[in-house]
């Protein structure tokens, strides 16, 4: 049996599997303060099952680390969550699980091989997914390998270009750099812009406007830099009605022209889509790492 | 025997070695406007020797498809360059080489690989070339891998901040996008907006000022989408006395802290180079091409 950890900022999703893809079994809780907390209780799901677990899957939210050479693999890092700076999740994993294969990833990264394998990217070998809520953030696979390196990708971050106008009335939300993409297109950023909460912009309202040019230049900085064969866009504001449909003929001006493919013809409607996971791809992209670590 | 061909814009480099590293011989000439021609003073070259020639790699000019799946792959395909659209250079090869292996990959992924196995990267597992002359472009490897997808990557062209009175004074160069990095950074763009060629422009002008800072914004969009062990900056312009110590500072400035690692401390001295290969990169990395092609 295949198990999964979604470790998300707020909530975890524990799953369990059979074939890496249908869940069998899921219980969802708060992820709280306490990480030895947390993590024995995921394990205590896993355990509590007739079948033996073979191999576990862990997508977490980040900073952390999900270097295998790396004497601090499996750690939460530098969080400003409460509790969870440093917070070794592997290790307390291992302490219950005993010598179960584990693998550990971003939560990002996790539904982007999620989405990949079970989703909108079936049958290909690269995919960017980019969730737009509380928070930006991208997860990345080439060659059917997730993208790693020094530490793990921070999409959400990027500096975009801004109207002369917003900068003078906007500096941004995000505590490290004030007006980056997180800073001025996540859930918080635009509650502050606009002083109410993003889903409760109506659709013409010019707030989406603007979303939907920052998200686009967004895109198409990952188009250039990537060369994704899809690019999933979700979460709370990235599925804001109409969104993904500005976004495209946007990202396609923004190409001007320059890469050609047929997958950005005809409007890009294949190209720029919602997860078709829903908000499951991250915790069915933890059970595919849990496939792999079997592998 | 392993050969490698770098296809410039300009020029062709042909070299041959027995392990994929020492350059045993090499041919330079003219890229010119006949594709056919081109390709067979490269085969000519390869047949020249004493020892047969087991593999070939091929790091190629853009745009370009290396897709191996890809009916067009080895094409050049919409480069505006006169006589070179729609190019077979792998047919072309493979009519004159016969069933000898033939990889091909851009002239930038070639490079990255090149300085990953032989050069600036040596030990590591991921890394970006950028290079910044006439054009610019970039190449990356992650997890020992060149990344690819829908076609490969076009870093040369995402959009980069302006300060608001550069963008009323100089439009930037590119047919593409008029301002996107290669409008704005490389060395027609240097010539366009200060009247001088870049290498004549002196180390205090505020020209670098300006250059510095498109190239740090880039280079740090990089990091947070990529995140790279190393990012080695080369070209004409790129190696511009002093550049990379002022590009240094300013991508740390824009990460601000949010991506911590080792070697992200001091300076980034370690993180940001210059090739080791010189302009060597890309026909070393043609070789290494060649290596994969045989394995």
């Amino acid at each position: 049996m295949l198990g999964g950890i979604e470790m998300g900022g707020t909530k975890m999703v524990c799953a369990v599997s059979l074939d890496g893809r249908s869940v069998l079994a899921e219980v969802r809780y708060p992820t709280g303060s306490d990480p030895a907390a947390a993590m024995a209780r995921a394990a205590d799901f896993f355990l509590s099952h007739d079948r033996p677990l073979d191999a576990l899957g862990v997508g977490a939210f980040g900073p952390c680390d999900p270097s295998t050479t790396s004497p601090t693999y499996g750690h939460i890092t530098t969080t400003p969550k409460p509790g969870w700076a440093g917070a070794d999740v592997l290790g307390l994993l291992r302490g219950r699980l005993g010598g179960v294969p584990i693998a550990f990833d971003t939560d990002v990264n996790a539904a982007a091989l999620g989405e990949l394998r079970c989703g909108a990217g079936r049958g290909l070998e690269s995919l960017v997914y980019l969730t737009i809520g509380t928070g930006i953030g991208g997860g990345a696979v080439a060659g059917g390998r997730l993208i790693h390196g020094l530490t793990h990708p921070e999409m959400g971050h990027i500096r975009v270009r801004r109207p002369a106008e917003e900068i003078g009335v906007f500096p941004g939300v995000c505590p490290f750099h004030g007006d980056c993409l997180e800073g001025v297109a996540s859930g918080p950023a635009l509650a502050a812009r606009w002083g109410v909460p993003g889903p409760e912009l109506p659709p013409d309202h010019p707030a989406w406007e603007l979303e939907a040019n920052y998200l686009a230049e967004s895109v198409a900085t990952l188009v250039l830099v990537l060369s994704p064969q899809r690019i999933v866009v979700g979460g709370g504001v990235g599925l804001a009605p109409r969104l993904i449909e500005r976004i495209r003929p946007r990202v396609l001006a923004l190409i001007g022209g320059y890469v050609r493919h047929e997958q950005l013809a005809e409007g890009a409607e294949e190209f720029i889509v919602a997860p078709a996971l829903g908000d499951q791809a991250g915790v069915v992209g933890a059970l595919c790492l849990a496939q792999d670590a079997l592998a």
